[in-house]
């Protein structure tokens, strides 16, 4: 199994990016690591590593990197040797199974979606899957940024492959999908979800669809994947992502003041136990955000990445390649009622952009 | 100052709403609440309070009320004698300023939208203001649920009456305005968000308005009005009250655990934090979800409103009142760029119908 990782992707990059590709490479043996970046940058932190097996990390040569702050459509153009190209490049010529980066996602994105070939057939547009946390387990909820022109089709869609993600790389059996939406009566809603509720409800996934979900019963988790579009995923991700950070702040204030009069090492016990509770919450845990409706399989890892995150979401890529996912899609994809036409002649991915001069 | 009250709204409904009501009238004497709903159920609760000075807490009656699970549109037409209709039948009689309820979201607004007449001249559509907490204070997020079809001039004009709410009622100085987005540079996001953009900058508010701001941002309080499109507001509202919820419910259980070993009062005292903390993530504490465009005052409360929150709110809808805040909207829409419309002769208030038989 051979993998491509942007080297160069993340706030933290190279360094955690080459040591959680030289971890995953020792925890899985059949496993090879293409470290796609600047040649030299590498090597140096290859150094740090001398009991790697080198011959699983070769190293693909990169000049160029597109940084968070780069318009992603813009720099892929005119970074030509950049490392997010390259490794989807690789994957194009079949030369490894999947792509990894924590860097700009929306280039990531991108990169992808402009070759219309990356396309898994029968997928009108590919989506992002987000992994949240809940009382039963992991859900997924998809799109949460890829398609920011989502049709009621490609809601099915992302219910198709979210439900085959969550059984068969989060182990969840049958997991139910649900629709999320502003209230839970049928009904409810603007068109386009009103239209992919009748989409499910006519579907060979009509008994595992439990109809609208609402925000405030994400974390329940009685649907395990959550369906909706692009922008609402987007917002629904981030804004999560500020209120557990919000949340955690002001309580780690106000415990400061708390521990520092509690006896022993009681304090201290108190602050590790919520910075523990907290990693619950974080992205690190789950390996990163699956692209899914592409040839092959590509892993979004969030900006702050460190070490271990890389480490896992080279591990969830493995994994989708290992269980066949896209062949498990396009088999779920032939029993849709949906006309999947081919993807859109220019898809407007996230954050390219959609007005070119 | 009259302010109908929904009597029979929320999950708690009648008793600490009836509550809610007299401490509101002990703490502000110029203050009359009119309670709406059935009299004989009223006059019950009032005998708690042999102290309340009724002569400011007359009684309408309404026989039927709207329960939380009623289909909005539906429900008003059937139950003719509704405690919410009732309430916003005072306020286009002008014999209140403003309603309160804590009932059934989608018919309080649906009351109200469904007559045009109750529009607030120029106002395209009134959208829903909720307040969150953030690192500088209350901020507002408009519109979180009353218009599902929003247009560029409707983000706008959410822009205009958000600030206004909150340096009149909310006290803060020259609030900044952002565009709810999924990325912070220009040009990103949907159409609904580009445009709006471009009206923002070149409105008179110009130099309040700070661009784009993602979910991410939200609660850093750089922007201290938000605005977006109803469907996106909804979810953040509700999702967010879920993340707050799963996070204290993970926490408590941990911290339960915790607090057995503590010695003295520590656990207890450890708790009692904890739950003080989730307070101040909490409605209660803000009174409440104006509907902003209209004629006259409403204050939607959260279902699971307390006396505290009612209070709360009471007090609110008085000061917008008091502060002539629709005179404050209607000047600030003078200044507008945008041709406001009157209202479309079909609003599609939340929860209502799309698709009527």
């Amino acid at each position: 199994m051979r993998i491509a990782l942007d080297v160069m992707g993340g706030d933290h990059a190279p360094g955690p990016i080459v040591k959680g590709a030289v971890e995953a490479t020792r925890d899985q043996p059949g496993l090879t690591v293409v470290l796609v970046g600047p040649t030299e940058r590498i090597e140096a932190e290859l150094t740090q590593f001398p009991e790697a097996d080198r011959d699983r990390l070769p190293i693909v040569e990169a000049s160029e990197f597109i940084t968070m702050e780069d318009k992603p459509v813009e720099a892929l153009r005119r970074k030509r040797d950049n490392s997010i190209a390259k490794c989807w490049g690789l994957m194009a010529r079949g030369e490894v199974k999947a792509v990894v980066s924590a860097g700009n996602t929306g280039a990531m994105v991108a990169a992808g979606l402009m070759n219309a070939k990356m396309y898994l057939p029968g997928i009108r547009r590919p989506g992002i899957a987000a992994i949240f946390p809940s009382h039963q387990g992991p859900i997924v909820i998809m799109d949460v940024g890829a398609n920011l022109a989502a049709k009621p089709e490609d809601l099915y869609q992302y219910g198709v492959m979210g439900a085959i993600y969550s059984e068969h790389v989060l182990g969840v059996t049958a997991p139910r999908i649900g629709l999320l939406n502003i209230g839970s009566e049928e009904g409810k809603g603007n068109e386009l979800v009103r239209a992919a509720f009748t989409l499910f409800q006519q579907s060979h996934l009509a008994n595992r669809f439990v109809g609208h979900v609402e925000g405030r019963d994400l974390y329940e988790g009685h649907a395990r994947v959550v369906v909706c579009e692009g922008f609402v995923g987007n917002v629904l991700l981030k804004a999560g992502e500020g209120a557990v950070e919000f949340l955690f702040s002001v309580l780690n204030q106000d415990f400061a003041q708390l521990s520092t009069a509690l006896p022993g090492d009681l304090g201290l016990q108190l602050r590790d136990r919520l910075r523990c509770i907290k990693t619950r919450f974080e992205y690190q845990e789950f390996g990163g955000a699956p692209l899914l409706g592409i040839q092959g399989a590509c892993i979004i890892c969030h900006g702050s990445s460190g070490d271990r995150a890389i480490h896992n979401a080279l591990r969830v890529a493995a994994t989708m390649a290992e269980v066949k996912l896209n062949e498990l899609i396009l088999d779920a994809l032939a029993d849709s009622p949906a006309q999947p036409s081919h993807a859109d002649a220019n898809p407007v991915p996230l954050g390219s952009d959609p007005n070119p001069a």
